[in-house]
This record gives structure tokens, sequence and C-alpha cells, in this order.
């Protein structure tokens, strides 16, 4: 039975490896993979967060990229959304669709990509689905485990707050816009895992800043969170708009990654990346003033980042280096628009 | 923004609607939709059940399919392993990949198909994602409860325990089979929801026997259960492997779906519909012979039949009328072979 066969491949090479980060904390799998279900017994005193991610061929990933980074970065971008919450990653289910010329080696080499990234997050794969399929999609689900009421929501920013972002803003666009011209050029050639040029290495190999996240929930520190997946002005204006408030981001402070001076005579300008570049997965939250002398300048040695504040009222606003105002508009990645 | 214009109009029709079976014994949603991730605060003594499924244009539907089927098919097939476990639904997250034209009216009937499903299952959706793509992709993963202990694995099965299957063997197939004769045809003509034609029915709106799963599992009557998702001899070997025991089924009990004469003539054979036709649905179960008199006849209006029994040793064998015994090889669906 090959579908048997392929789901025993998928179990042996990440089922069973990820080590559990604290065992007291951690719900009981009760039962793995292989039956109709999982089954978890989650402890008392602990809520669980859950989210869904597709990673799709030509949408968020080309056949052509190298099958560990697809694998890596589909459930990096999924544990993402814990990180956003601040929840310790628990577990996660694998739905994979593959044309039956990628059953073979591509398929372990993206499972290793997977498992590698399933070690990083402390991951355990309790279940999924399989099928053939003409174009290779990949639907992850991810389980995390928060205290009660400490997982951090977009919706409490208040006026007054301080903004914060982790890590370099366009880092991944920049890395998607470099094997982009590859391609054109047709240059295209990639390296795996650590040989990856650090250039293309957050788009290929996003780094979650999950630890960060934990922190700042656990010492109560945010009081809003989202994570950047479509763009600062896009995940901004949603953050705004579910605390039902405005921000003033300061152009000044953006921690935009430095784009080579080829690039940038080439037209790629490290604002608009750091603006509107989607897939960073870097952190964007808010701080009451009365806590931000708890804000680390760096965690792990991720840079964290003041970059604006919280007003009254709706919108976000732009502070250039003249101190003048204007409006920032949501242009960040939207899957519905024709953009990509 | 468009993407989360979608995501509005889900929330709208199928996010807030689903009745919920039974308050007190249920986890608590404490936040839905909308966020970077669903948060659910779980109940004493109660294990989680999950899972997750495709549905995949050209694989589980074609895209010529009444967009209400769609819906409801994506979410009873999910909600089916929740049944095989005895676990009482509880949340869904859905993520689906859309093309730009099936956005608009299409995608509303879709929903409302789904919610359909949700309110018959008791599913209340808690989150997922979405993307525009050239093709119509859903992942469902559902996640549901049963008491500790009690969710009934494919394990359990011991030699002299009985063998039974709910339902009918064979209505959904002989429905695709009746639905690939009509697109040769070119009289291709669906009905949409109570209006759709008997023969169609299973395929299209597949009835899950949950409450029968939850009584067997509540009751403690069933040893070893599995839904009937890719054919008899496939799922019955998948449940005797997992026993690690043999099977006899008896031709004569099948209770095979009647084949209506002019699809006969034309080729169509109940007992291979009964043996290897996927996507019934129904529950296969085994139950201890003391235990075996607690099995009703039929509950809430569908039939239980007893088709044989579980041996010692290994494989399945098929008993004919006459008496004589053959093997029965693993023949249903499986995605990566070429069979659909």
């Amino acid at each position: 039975m090959i579908e048997d066969q392929i789901i025993d491949r998928i179990v042996k090479r990440i089922g069973r490896q990820a080590p559990r980060r604290s065992r007291r904390a951690s719900p009981d799998l009760i039962l793995g993979i292989g039956d109709d279900a999982a089954i978890v017994r989650p402890r008392a005193g602990a809520d669980w967060v859950l989210s869904s991610d597709f990673s799709l061929e030509d949408v968020h990933f080309r056949r052509s990229y190298p099958p560990e980074a697809i694998g890596y970065r589909s459930l990096a971008r999924a544990v993402s959304d814990l990180g956003a919450m601040g929840a310790h990653p628990e577990f996660f289910l694998l739905s994979i669709s593959l044309p039956s010329e990628r059953t073979g080696p591509w398929l372990d080499r993206f499972l290793a990509g997977m498992a590698s990234a399933s070690r990083r997050y402390s991951l355990q794969l309790i279940g999924g689905d399989t099928t053939r399929w003409a174009k290779v999609a990949i639907a992850i689900t991810v389980i995390g485990r928060a205290a009660c009421h400490r997982a951090i929501r977009r919706d409490g920013a208040r006026a007054g707050d301080r903004l914060y972002v982790s890590g370099q803003l366009g880092a991944a666009a920049l890395g998607l816009a470099v094997l982009r011209q590859k391609k054109r050029t047709g240059s295209m050639r990639f390296a795996v895992g650590s040989r990856c040029p650090k250039i293309l290495r957050q788009h290929l190999y996003p780094a979650i800043p999950i630890e960060l996240g934990i922190h700042l929930a656990e010492g109560k520190i945010a009081s809003a969170m989202i994570d950047l997946s479509d763009g600062l002005s896009t995940d901004l204006a949603r953050l705004a708009r579910a605390s039902r408030v405005g921000a003033r981001v300061f152009l000044d402070r953006l921690p935009a990654v430095p784009v080579p001076a080829p690039l940038a005579r080439g037209g790629l300008d490290a604002i608009d990346l750091a603006l509107n570049g989607g897939e960073d997965y870097g952190l964007l939250f808010t701080v009451p003033a009365r806590r931000a002398a708890r804000v680390p300048g760096s965690f792990r040695g991720v840079p964290i980042t003041c970059i604006g504040e919280i007003v009254p009222g709706r919108g976000v606003k732009l502070v250039g280096s003249d101190g003048r105002e204007r409006r920032l508009a949501a242009a960040g990645w939207d899957p519905f628009r024709q953009k990509r």
C-alpha cells in the first residue's frame, strides 16, 4: 500500500524525534500517528493555542526551491503564529499533496528540512493526511500551550503604549528579490541549510523568535502582539484595527535590512522592503510605558527596536525625518491582490 | 484588504453558528477567528482527539460539483475520523485556496454547504487560512473530545471478536459511478442539498454516523473501530494489521448497495463496490462476543450488520456462499496508485 508506505517514511523521519522542552508542563500524547485521529490529554491550568497555515507551490514557494527549505519554512511559518501569541509549541499535523515524481528523494529531503524545524521549535508530529496531486500543497496545523489568560492577542494595545519590532525588517523580501533576479539571469543555485547564503536565509529558512514571544507573554510585558507575516504596514494596521487605536511609526527608527548597492541601483528600496515586505516573521508588539524598561535591547541575539507609539483614534501614520506625518497605507502582501 | 474581506465572509456564514451539543462538557472557546491563533481551554477529564483531512479538486471532487456539496462533504469527510474514535466533535480549522473567479457566489454557496455540515455535526469554526491559487484546495483540522481512555482505536480487536459495519457498503462509489456516466453523456445535472437524488447522496452529502461512534465508545461496546474511507478491503486490512489479528468476512452478509439493473448491465458489480468502493464513511468495528448483545440492529435509522469475525493469525479472508475461503486483497482507494 503506497500511501501507507509514505506515511511510514514521514513518521520515521519526523514523527518521533522532537525533544520536549518541558515534560512536566506539556500535555500528554496518548496516541500519535497511525489511527483515525491523534489523542492528547491536556494538563490543567493551560490554554491551547491553535493555528493553520497553507504553504502552496507558486504562492509560498517555487518548485525550484531546495526541498529542505520548503519543508523547513512551511513549519516555521506555521509556528510563527504560536510565537505571536506567546505560546509554547507542542504538536503539529501535516497534510501534504505530492506529484508522483516527488515521492522519492525529493520527499526525503523535504522531510529532513521539516524535521530540522520540528527539532528547532520542539514540535511533535501527531497526524495529518497525504494524497497524490499535480501540485505540492502543504497544510499545517500547529498546537501550542499557554498559561491561562497569558496568551497575547492583537487587541490589547492602548494609547500611550510603545511599539516594538524584533529583528530586521525586509530581510525576507530582500532574499526573495535576490532569488527572482537569479532566476532571471539563469544562475539559480541554492545552498542548503547552514550553507545557505545569509541574504537568502530569512526567506528560505526563517528564524522565528518563539522564545521572545514566550518571554513577553509569561513576563506580562506586551499588551498586544502580531507576527510580521504580510509586512509591517499591513500587520500594524491589523493590530491597530483590532485594538481600536491608531499608531505612529518613526521612519528613522525602522531596523531596515541593508540593501547591497548593486541591488539598490536596480531599484530595491530598503524603506519599501521594511514597510511592505512580507514574511519576516519578526514580532510586532506594544508595551505600556510603565513596563518599557523591561523590554530588552535584544533577546537571544535578536535586536528589539522601539519604532513608534500607539495613539488615540484610528489609522497608521509614518513620521518622516523632517517630522512630517503621512498616512501609511497597508501595502504588504495580500494573496487576493495580484501583487505576486 | 481583500483577504480580510473573505475571512469576514467565512466568519459571517459559518463562524458563529454551530450549536453546542453539551455546554457543560465542552471546552471553553476563549478566542475564535481573527487573531494569529485561536485559544481554547480544555476541561478536566477529557482527551482531545485531532485529525486533518485534505479535500482537493480533481482528487476528492470535481470542479463541476455543486459548491454546496463540496463544502458539505469536505467537512463531513473530516468529521468521520472523529466518529471513528467515538469522539464528540467540537471545533475545526478551515484552510482554503481559491481561484479569483471562485471568491464570489461560488464561495457563498460553498460556505452554505459547509455551514450546514457544521450545524449537523456541531462543529464550531475557530480558525484557518485563505489564499488565492489556481486550484481549490481545502484542508480541515477537526478537534473532538472523548472521556479519558474511552476513544476507540484501531488496535484493540482480539480473536473471537465479532465484526460489524454500519450503513450500506458501496453507496458512495455507486453515486460516483453515476456521476461519471452522466459526465460522459453530457447530461451532468446536480441537485443541491435535500433535493439531491438518493443515488448521489452518500457521495455528495455523506451521512456520518457520529452518534453511533459516541454510543459505541461511551458504552464501552466496541474493542476497535475505523471509518470506511478507502473501502472495506483496505480499511479492514488496516484494522487487522494494527490489532495484529486476522479477519473473516462472509460474502452473503455484506450489506451491499442495490445496483440498478441498467448500471449492473453496464458492468457495475455490487460486491466489488461493497468490498472496494471508498468514501462510504460507515463505521467498521469489532465487539467481544460477550458484549455482542449490546449491539443494536440499527441506530438512529442506520442499519448495523455483523459481517464476520476476528480470528488468530494475519490476513483477511472472504468466505463465499459455498463456504470456500479466499484471500481478500486490499483493493480500495489509494491516492498514490493510479486508480482514479
